[in-house]
């Protein structure tokens, strides 16, 4: 299938999006793409198969015992890789914490036609596999040598181009990030729809980094030019911006919605008197998290932080409220340790790329 | 927690859906529910956390090692069970085919305000468990017993009522439904969003009889007067309409969409050639699928269908195609042994619930 053959040029681009109403393939979309159930952010470890799914195309149903990973193109001495081969290779298994750069787009105005989260794409779980980097080296990068990509399985149209889904790290990314090549989760073999049998996770970066179904990883002398390296995951102010890479999480937290929930509206009934009120905080890259803050009525409260080991994984954070007969909205909000907070307001961006607005819980006390 | 205690009664009633466009709510539950990923219906058992998910209330966190099962009510003797004691019972595991009541709603014009379902609330699963009938004959319930109650542990509002989620089953209903009290899935243990650590599982019955975070079991004298049972659920055709109740799962099918699909409006591209299209068809109460034709330019078409020993579980078709240059809209239609047969357009209820209507799939051919 090339991209002659394409009848999405023309006849599917996307449609403007309403701020407050939403389209029917949109909501295909959310209905396919499955975010995190609020309440599990109790958890340290997100449960299988609530962690947050966002696949652009079809998830490809690969078979593990015939998979295989070509390490090709600039390398001196490329290789492959089987499935039994690569668990043979030193373990390393590690609690991260991934979102998706989309989420929050919901909350952006003027809304982006897009897979529309809400405060939902996000989840940690415990990835098992080995680390990358001495499998890169072990086929030796030619000194011309510019970047690295990832290729999956997984093919379909964006914006009218029919591609695979690839990314790129260069070669200096890839010696600061701790990047993982895994094959399980939460001590299961990887999910189909999580990327089995094979898939990369770029820990403190937004999820499009981490790819799945992996294929192939390619030694290139010129910088990558696939589509979702290139031509999406950019921040952009203006339809004419040339853009610039997202990469490392924003700074975020989000809390367990209090008390008992409206089906419909998700707002929530608590009693009053004191409610434990938990959550998680996280950034980017490693970076720790320093402050959470809670509003309530108006007043920023001091959250406790649980002391957390995992570099890349959420801290859990707790503020004991006494709680008063009312309604509230409430707000957490946290700070890392590089001094970057989260704002009250979406961040602008064209496609609603890492808005990490605080949130808000519609709470009534009685 | 008390009914009195009740803010949602006057402000949170749900609005009126509108016909093409989907509000905030609306989307935040969907971003909340996930549906199965229609590639997998290549698959005879649903990934593990592919399935389904409709939750009304938030997921209970229980601890499986406290927790216990209560027969209790108008039964002669009543116990309690733990699950190590359940474990050690009789046990079966089965495929069985589950879909939600409400899969379909988005599709029935005027729309009804709830989750947006388009076709994607159904999955299949390997269910462990124990058959549920013998333990309520344990408890003997006396002679003056006309249902057994099924309570969860999930608790929230819905239409101004606050209550714990609870369905009910009449005597001869359990002697004739082959209910599963189930505490595994898929060879692990229930996971928390399905329902951990037990859960009933009605086979042929649409998803709200399979109450999850089951808790207790009770001897009811007096038909149940669950919200869940006599405040929903119910077949309407306008809103002063007492309602029928909803039961077994109508027959239907979908299909797997084919070729490879546009990131957000899911339109598929299809190469020209044979094109072997596949999917999956059941039918409620364990009624087995007697054929299933495939709609391709105005012309119907009969599918094959593979062989199935699993009574509650879906059954495969598959049709090759000659697909010639074009653009297409492509239905499949089930018929079972009782000779129902899935409509064209969407059968009316006010809620949109069982909506069977065939799948229309949109796919250009090059």
């Amino acid at each position: 299938m090339t991209q002659s053959h394409n009848p999405f040029k023309t006849s599917v681009d996307r449609p403007e999006a309403q701020d407050g109403v939403f389209s029917h393939p949109e909501v295909l979309l959310a209905n396919r793409n499955s975010g995190i159930l609020l309440e599990t952010l109790e958890l340290d470890v997100t449960p299988t198969g609530a962690h947050y799914l966002l696949n652009h195309f079809d998830v490809p149903l690969l078979d593990a015992d015939e998979h295989q990973l070509n390490f090709c193109g600039a390398f001196a001495e490329p290789y492959r890789l089987n499935l039994s081969e690569i668990k043979a290779l030193p373990q390393v298994t590690m609690p991260i914490t991934m979102e998706c750069a989309g989420n929050g787009r919901a909350g952006v105005s003027p809304r982006s036609y897009s897979m529309p989260w809400m405060y939902e794409a996000v989840g940690t779980s415990e990835w098992k596999g080995t680390a990358l980097l001495p499998l890169i080296e072990k086929a030796r990068p030619q000194s011309e040598v510019v970047e690295i990509s990832f290729m999956g399985a997984d093919y379909g149209f964006d914006k009218g181009i029919g591609h695979y889904f690839g990314r790129s790290l260069t070669l200096e990314q890839l010696e600061k990030l701790d990047v993982l090549l895994v094959y399980a989760m939460n001590g299961v073999p990887l999910l189909p729809q999580h990327g089995a049998p094979l898939r990369i996770i770029v820990p403190g970066w937004y999820g499009m980094a981490s790819v799945k179904w992996l294929c192939q990883i390619e030694a290139l002398t010129q910088p990558f030019d696939g589509f979702q390296q290139v031509k999406t995951y950019l921040f952009k102010q203006h339809k004419n911006d040339p853009g610039k890479p997202i990469r490392e999480i924003r700074v975020k937290s989000l809390m367990v919605p209090p008390g008992v929930p409206d089906w419909t509206s998700r707002k929530r009934l608590v009693n009053a008197g004191n409610v434990e009120l938990i959550g998680r905080a996280w950034s980017g890259a490693g970076v720790a998290i320093e402050k959470v803050e809670i509003e309530i009525a108006g007043e920023w409260h001091i959250a406790e932080l649980e002391k957390n080991d995992n570099r890349y994984a959420w801290t859990k954070w707790i503020f004991n409220w006494q709680a008063e007969a009312g309604e509230y909205i409430l707000r957490c909000r946290a700070t890392d340790a590089n001094g970057n907070s989260q704002p009250l307001d979406p961040p602008w961006d064209i496609s609603g790329f890492a808005n990490n607005a605080a949130q808000s819980v519609h709470v009534f006390v009685e």
